[in-house]
């Protein structure tokens, strides 16, 4: 049969274009997508991604766990669960979530298709079109896709070296108020944030729910880096000293895998029923197969200790960046140091456009991503970029970091003869209306 | 430390509930899903769930290529993946749907958590709150539930024997036009029907599709079953004579396994860019650690042999529970001849009412979907219930079918005696509007 006509034409209009619901206005795609195409060449230096570094796992050993599992319980393994999530998973994420101080039952517990599915369920389940999310300055760009994609506005909150300023969070929601808007959801990333590599402290924990519950907000915790904290210390969770107020997301993808995509969501017993509802909805019920591999490897293998080893990886790789940083970038710049997790959030000297920057540096073959993609509608972080320094080797990180310089020196230069570089790039927004982090 | 007070408390009030989407009013929880909690007992038997036969599946071969698939290519199935899929798998998948006739290009193709979340998907693209979809009478339940948890409305469309009629679709759009709402998708299952159990000729097919294409709607094939006809002929897909006007939803969920959580969609250019979009707002990417395992398993094992071991299974169960329905069911009973898939619907004599017989059912340790479920708002199929023959094994097939036959002659009985024995039950809307199945 021969390939018909649709297969071999390039551009097309779309016949469906004025069938679409009022809500994908929201999905657009990445502008610095088609760059990170080129960016996935080996010989770039990536800073740009958060892949987990999951060759440190004891592949063999997964590797016989799971055909174990699959010989000793496949029937299982490969067939529908429950829209809950398995029992037995739920209550090893009640261990799992021992070291942050989350403590629940396990029927508050909901597993998902990864992280994500549980923030597009709690979007899916409280937002109407129109409501409002106060978010940080930056803050986690595929969070922003599912508050846009379910037609929230998203207020931004500066930050400072301790993460989202609480006296910030007050004004804003006044603000909305004021404003005759409806604020639903606070969304925080409290320990080792991606993309701004903070952490608050215990008090600035407590002042932050305070300030959305005595306004009568539900808290998102979003907390997927906890247990990836370099001196080993462990930031308790704000979930664990309030059950009714916060809806916590855990997630196995950096402390397991990735690639396997569970999640959960521990939520107040009424929204908990809504979401399994939404979760069934969505994708019937989370895999079996993955759900089990993770329990089985749980139960046999020694997760903490593994835990332990992605640490001490990410530890090496994190003060390869920051020596680079110091001994490499011209003055004006700054950055945060991170004490867990995967990311700085690097502010660019005055007049440089991280995002009009960023072709210039996958020429120079080192890829990061600009800080614009870190706020709805792109309408902040223009100076600034996020480098991760997760993946790559600490040698490579060195030598992405001596690259980007290399970059940054010569749009310094430019700048400095001829006025700005950035004149030929759009700007979307409006410069960077907060103090953020720079 | 103490368990806090919300772990101990039983029923409490929810302080949410003010804050929760209007889309969660669409979000409830089945009526019948307390019983079957006592349903899932061992000496229940079940002609409820719609399980496949994972036990027919060669466990030991998958385990040793699941084993080597970790050895060999671990780093990449544990790590995140595209949004859009694998893209060998997604090769693979055009493969797998030869035999529907489906053509297209890897790009076409957008893999899924299951074919539930290509549904959930298509309806987020596509769907505004009122918007109307168009589904057979009676229709998938979760597809039902997909469409309340995105606001549309919904219509039945009646069937025949051939499944949905087309003058009835036609009928239908132009009277949800001159009603002033928005006919946006035609959602059909013409392949082994769940739960109608009846399959669309291709004369039929070609009707539909035009009764869609002539009114500018977008047609919805869901395909779950189409591999599994009993007699080794596979049905055509729509979608393989109408690349533009028609979304196909294939899954391996029947043909590999319900646990690895992996569909797919097939859609025109544009809507393939906004599915790719979504799904990676809803999940980042479909599971690396699944996707590798299915195209490991298309690669290295027969896979269509076992289609033909899942057929002879499923062929010998349709036909121990046609044998015993022929034989035990009483006079004014009757049910559809499936040629394929895991279902027959079956009408029960004038006066009885499957809701309100199903905990006397229960009791007689058999269970079955009522046929409520499987209309919007439960507003028809009082009269009806579905019965899937896929997991029992052909003995406990009969002996479910026995002691339902029991039961149906017990209600015949007492409404011979004493008038309809449904008085005491709740019928929550109209008696079913189309003549349906019956």
């Amino acid at each position: 049969m021969e390939p018909t006509q649709q297969q071999t034409t390039g551009t097309r209009l779309d016949p469906w274009v004025d069938a679409y619901a009022a809500r994908t206005r929201g999905l657009t795609a990445s502008q610095v997508r088609a760059l990170f195409a080129v960016a996935s060449r080996p010989e770039v230096v990536s800073l740009a991604g958060g892949m987990p570094f999951v060759s440190a796992l004891p592949l063999d050993q997964i590797a016989d766990m799971t055909a174990r599992l699959l010989r000793e319980r496949g029937p299982q393994a490969l067939q529908y669960g429950s829209g809950q999530g398995d029992v037995t998973l739920r209550e090893q994420i009640l261990e799992v979530m021992d070291p942050v101080g989350v403590r629940a039952h396990p029927d508050d517990i909901v597993v998902t298709a990864g992280s994500q599915m549980a923030l597009d369920l709690v979007v899916r389940v409280f937002c109407d079109p129109g409501d409002v999310v106060l978010v940080e300055a930056p803050t986690y760009v595929t969070a922003l896709g599912v508050f846009s994609s379910y037609q929230c506005q998203v207020v931004h909150v500066p930050m400072d070296e301790q993460g989202m300023r609480p006296d910030a969070l007050r004004e804003a929601i006044a603000r909305v108020r004021a404003e005759g808007r409806t604020p639903k959801l606070v969304y925080t990333i409290p320990s080792f944030h991606n993309p701004g590599g903070v952490t608050q402290g215990p008090e600035r924990r407590a002042e932050v729910l305070d300030a959305a519950r005595s306004n009568g907000l539900l808290l998102l915790e979003d907390d997927p880096y906890g247990l990836l904290g370099f001196d080993g210390s462990v930031p308790r969770a704000i979930r664990a000293d309030e059950a009714e107020g916060v809806i916590y997301l855990g997630t196995f993808s950096k402390t397991i895998a990735a690639g396997l995509r569970v999640g959960w969501a521990v939520a107040p017993h009424g929204v908990r029923e809504k979401l399994v509802l939404a979760n069934e909805t969505a994708t019937l019920c989370p895999s079996n197969f993955a759900q089990l591999t993770i329990s089985e490897y749980l139960a046999t293998q020694p997760w903490f200790d593994q835990v332990k080893v992605f640490r001490e990886v990410y530890r090496e790789r994190r003060d390869a960046l920051l020596e680079s940083l110091d001994a490499l970038m011209p003055p004006g710049t700054t950055w945060t140091v991170p004490a867990g997790g995967f990311y700085s959030w690097v502010t660019l000297p005055d007049g440089l456009d991280a995002t009009a920057m960023l072709p210039r540096a996958v020429a120079a073959l080192v890829a990061y991503v600009p800080g614009t993609g870190f706020y709805a509608g792109g309408a902040g972080g223009h100076n600034a970029l996020r480098l991760s320094y997760c993946y790559p080797e600490p040698d490579r990180i060195r030598e992405g970091v001596r690259r980007l310089a290399g970059v940054i020196e010569s749009e310094l230069e430019i700048v400095q003869t001829f006025g700005s570089p950035t004149t030929a790039s759009s700007r979307p927004g409006p410069s960077t209306p907060t103090p953020d982090l720079a």
